[in-house]
């Protein structure tokens, strides 16, 4: 695993070097203090990046199994091998349904394809795959832009609450709830962000990185002040990302957005997921039908307070005799949704709305 | 001043040493890893604790701000230097009433006295307040009892969700919250806790190290997760204290406790409010008179993630650019609490139900 440095955002989060036999990718776990590229040569490799969260974020995860495939058929490229990857990436995460898009995709493509002429077909599929994720946020960027012009009022200024990270490192690069609002600040739209902290993981400060960088003005908080906020009238919308958009228009995405859409209903703000189309997955009816990822009990005692008496080691020894719940998503009903911002318009989060920009995938 | 380690819970978490003119106090910023009794021997000290939160939970504030008012006047009882100690002493948190509440208290006492009385009698209302305290809080444990008794159902065993810290801890004995909870577990009833970790202070880990000290189950949980646990019907009840309730039923609580209400109103999970009547605030009509404590970006930035690589002072610096918002306190409207306990009974978060328990405090 080769470590290269890099200073602020790279031109894109994921690198194919089929010539190596590789992928380039930042470790998520680094950031922020350190923006880093780790070099991926394996399918080992690409499954332990994305178990450990070095790559995150529901498109990213997607694109980066497609490269695992393309990386699991360079040697090797029979039917077993193939079957072997995708199960093997398909059973990283659970929640995130881009990951088993990409991966039916993949198998899709490459089955029916003799073995010698596998491994190329699959690098340019995942390639494909990628440079879609890239125009599906930047035109998820354009008609959030048009939903935040028409909020922005007399004003003339717009508040925007944020959870976890849906930037241009959760995706190969835009983003998606981040995108309208690269999109808007790039125009000259005044915006401020409030960015969750996002216990237990904490990629909240991922954010705020990430709008540092670009010189987005932004504000933290501990995820429990969502609720004070959005009722003090301090925030003008929300816009979340996805895991999966289930047909009814329910939304799993990280944990704790449920209770950032409860108070924005609570204060008749509204409450936007922007997701691309295959974080929708059809073949679920509703949320109740979506897996809920539950994640070691150590990502709550690892990262668990540590001030500058240096309380982390006893806090930790505390935290392990406790019994921890670490679930890593919510599902958020449709009913709290004011709106899915996707790749082709913005639509009512329901059956219907889905259905009429998706028409293709619900046939049958 | 001094400090002398104690095992597991003292009888009390304040005890006054007037011929040492000091009173000793737990320091709840070294638990759960250490439990350390600190002598506060001077105004400036009390006023410390209070502030860094040594000495925190809205009855407790109260009980050491009268001790501190009696430390004051020790050496010098004259008008000027009882005015000063309360006024030092009511700065230093704004949210929780029992503050004002004993300080008013200590001042209708002691104003009319000759100054050279005044220390003794400070001494002794300080020690009424305190056993007062106790009395009502072990009454709160067993109105709550009964509730919780009734909620038993046929499966025989109950779940209940608690925020922040609202144990023995922040009260003199028995705790708000928690009395309930352990007079149902001495009694043997089969119960289980659910502790939110509190962010940004942690204090959920006081309430685990209170539970795990007293043998009482329990499962810790990152803030966000609370939504997924109550719409998942993980919890049959919320209970929470209250740092002051508005003379119509609102209530201000440790920040994070309107998203807990809204998920379990939103669950059809009955929503405890566990405070004694110098919580209530008559001449707070409502939330919104509730003055909202903004607490320093320090909290956020020093118990900012950190794990076993050691990410802290990075962390901390990346924290350091950014903005941070941390109120600590938040506002439950009333419609959203099923009851609240105190040490007269169980009555409705309302008006006429606060003021039905409480007639002689809102004549006039």
């Amino acid at each position: 695993m080769t470590v290269m440095k890099v200073q602020g955002k790279p031109t894109r989060t994921i690198t194919p070097v089929p010539q190596a036999g590789a992928i380039d990718i930042i470790d998520q776990t680094a950031l922020p203090q350190a923006c880093r590229v780790l070099r991926l040569d394996s399918l080992e490799a690409v499954v332990e990046a994305i178990c450990s969260m070095q790559v995150r974020g529901a498109p990213l995860i997607g694109v980066t199994a497609a490269y695992g495939v393309a990386l699991a058929l360079t040697s090797r490229a029979d039917d077993a091998t193939l079957l072997a990857a995708i199960r093997a990436l398909g059973a990283t995460r659970p929640t995130a349904v881009n990951l088993h898009w990409a991966l039916a995709r993949l198998q899709a493509c490459l089955t029916p394809l003799p073995p010698p002429l596998r491994a190329e077909a699959a690098w340019l599929e995942a390639d494909r795959i990628a440079e879609e994720d890239v125009q599906q946020c930047r035109r998820i960027g354009e008609h959030g832009l048009q939903l935040l012009r028409a909020q922005l009022g007399e004003r003339g200024r717009i508040e925007i609450m944020t959870h976890c990270n849906a930037g241009w490192l959760a995706t190969v690069d835009h983003g998606t709830a981040l995108a309208p609002v690269y999109a808007a600040f790039d125009q000259g739209i005044d915006l401020h962000v409030w960015v969750s902290e996002t216990r237990p993981r904490n990629q909240g400060l991922l954010t705020a990185w990430e709008l540092h960088e670009h010189g987005v003005p932004h504000t933290l908080f501990a995820d429990n002040a969502a609720g004070l906020l959005l009722a003090r009238g301090s925030i003008d919308a929300v816009i979340v990302g996805a895991d999966r958009i289930a047909a009814n228009g329910d939304v799993a995405n990280k944990i704790g957005t449920y209770l950032k859409a409860l108070a924005a209903r609570a204060a008749s703000v509204p409450f936007y997921v922007a997701a691309p189309g295959s974080t929708i997955d059809f073949a679920c009816a509703n949320g109740t039908d979506i897996p809920i990822e539950e994640r070691a009990a150590d990502e709550l005692r690892l990262l668990q307070g540590c001030d500058a008496a240096g309380r982390s080691a006893q806090l930790r020894q505390l935290a392990a005799e406790a019994a921890v719940a670490n679930p890593a998503f919510d599902v958020t009903p449709a009913s709290l949704v004011s709106a899915v911002i996707s790749e082709r318009g913005v639509c009512p989060a329901s059956s219907d709305g889905l259905r009429a920009l998706y028409p293709e995938k619900t046939h049958g």
